[in-house]
């Protein structure tokens, strides 16, 4: 039987899964990310979770491997610095996963990172199958997100199409940490709703930290403040959903992370705003979904991303320069 | 031998030409367009070019026929709705044309918006030869673009993608008459811009016109007001190539368009903003380039639109989900 693994590298931890072309999990395992240690002792953990999988009768069926790891990433190279991750620093996990003993010949790791790999999630066994033209966000600590075009995942040649959060919004707007101006991710992100609700004089219940869902749980509870804060998250995605409309033309928005966990709170004002931005014939009527994938969308999207043009997640021919 | 014919219809001018697989236009001619006439009248004269293309002895190895028109477009319909041709309003365009008696057998035209017509020319014979991701973009009275990924014009389902112009980069910004708030083109049109310098104190010379090409030429003699009105439209275009980077990933981006011919005046701002807005690793060191194809475009993108998969607009295979 074909197998494809899955790592999925994040700032708390590791995870591993064999995958049958399904995308039905055959095992997983984790370990805690040592996220302060060396490259050395980071690597010594990844090797410890390719040795659970090769432990598993699956393993001899392995055909590919893909790597979702926290950005940034440089897929083109195979190389990560993911910011919770000091040690690495366009570090090349690509060839050093490569050189794990029991990878069998012929199996090269692709790497992708972990917002490609929710879309891939999404677009195989999710929210966004079947679908030719989408936007699939993460919506969290930071804002990022993907893109399927012309039925399949679009990268970028170094992997990081679709970073939203990073589209100016308001080119008069505050400095982002980026260097950039009116990020979205400076309106939209978990951390920029909870500073905008402070900010308006909210605070939360005795005992509970000042955070997004914090924030989401009192705008269910009818504080204006926190609504506010929600209002206008949404509108910055909407404004950026429009311009990717604009650009790239999109059926389906598919928003997960962290923040997505609050539900209509946030998908609401998205909708609504929607209204205001995308009015072109061509940009209206964007449907505006949560996430379904939202336990195992980095293994599941790993997985997706190594497959080959026969398997999972069906790349398609790209529907190409001729309109029909 | 075979023949790409092309048809090009703007608000002024109906033109059509043969070409050979090279691009060498074989023959070519142009008509007059009745723009405020009947939809009857202006089929007629599309038809009166079709019949001088007919009468050229290499019409015998026509095997496909693109059509480039004034949008919007519906590519997927075939229908067109030009601004400026009021009589046309989700006008069954490729139905008409495929009535044309002389058209071959199984020669099915092909709709293109005129911005993607100059994508896919500056993509098979101009400045974006040979680029796998560039965003093409026509500065005029208003803004349009297209784009170029994995290799190959991306249409989108409507035939509308890369429509920069009305991206919205300043989400309070003022309202557009496309509905929507803050977009590109009312800060980056040739319009936007004489409207700027005038609002700022600027007037043209003693008979000239009040244009952005005025604008541009008191912006070289040393006018701070019509330097002032450039800066900002190459801000706001700035903006939204350093979004559509962070979105789709690109290396190059084309102008063209009648304000690109002031040259200089609107490349620098351009080059010049993006330092602030372009700044993620994989957003930096985009190049700007001027159009090549200024004369022709529609015909040489009609013919590339309409080109088959070997033909001369080389479609590949999109990159897919795969970062490698």
């Amino acid at each position: 039987m074909t197998v494809y693994g899955a790592l999925d590298i994040g700032g708390t931890k590791i995870a591993g899964a064999l995958l049958d072309p399904a995308g039905t999990t055959l095992t997983r395992t984790r370990r805690p990310t040592p996220a302060r240690r060396t490259a050395v002792e980071l690597m010594a953990a990844v090797f410890s979770v390719l040795d659970d999988l090769a432990a598993h009768r699956a393993w001899g069926g392995l055909t590919r491997l893909g790597v979702a790891c926290a950005g940034p990433v440089d897929a083109g190279r195979g190389t990560v610095s993911p910011v919770n991750i000091p040690a690495w620093r366009r570090f090349p996990l690509v060839d050093r996963i490569a050189e794990h003993p029991r990878l069998p010949d012929g199996v090269r790791p692709r790497l992708v990172g972990d917002a490609l790999a929710m879309t891939a999630a999404e677009h195989w066994l999710g929210a966004a199958r079947g679908v030719t033209a989408a936007l699939c966000m993460v919506v969290s600590t930071g804002v990022g997100g993907g893109l399927v075009l012309g039925g399949t995942v679009h990268p970028g040649r170094t992997g990081n199409a679709g970073h939203i959060g990073h589209m100016s919004v308001d080119l008069d707007g505050p400095r982002c940490p980026c260097g950039g101006r009116g990020c979205v991710e400076g309106m939209a992100s978990g951390t920029a709703i909870a500073a905008h609700a402070r900010a308006a004089g909210w605070a939360p219940p005795e005992g509970v930290a000042p955070d997004a869902a914090a924030v989401a749980a009192s705008a269910r509870a009818g504080d204006v403040r926190a609504s506010a804060a929600y209002d206008r998250a949404g509108r910055a995605l909407a404004a950026a959903i429009a311009a990717t409309a604009a650009l790239v033309e999109i059926e389906l928005v598919v928003v997960g992370g962290g923040v997505a966990r609050s539900g209509e709170v946030l998908l609401t004002p998205i909708r609504e705003h929607l209204a205001t931005y995308a009015v072109l014939d061509f940009t209206r009527d964007i449907r505006v979904v949560p996430a379904r994938r939202t336990l195992d969308a980095g293994l599941v999207g790993a997985a997706a991303a190594a497959a080959p043009p026969d398997g999972p997640a069906r790349p398609q021919t790209h529907e190409g320069h001729r309109p029909r």
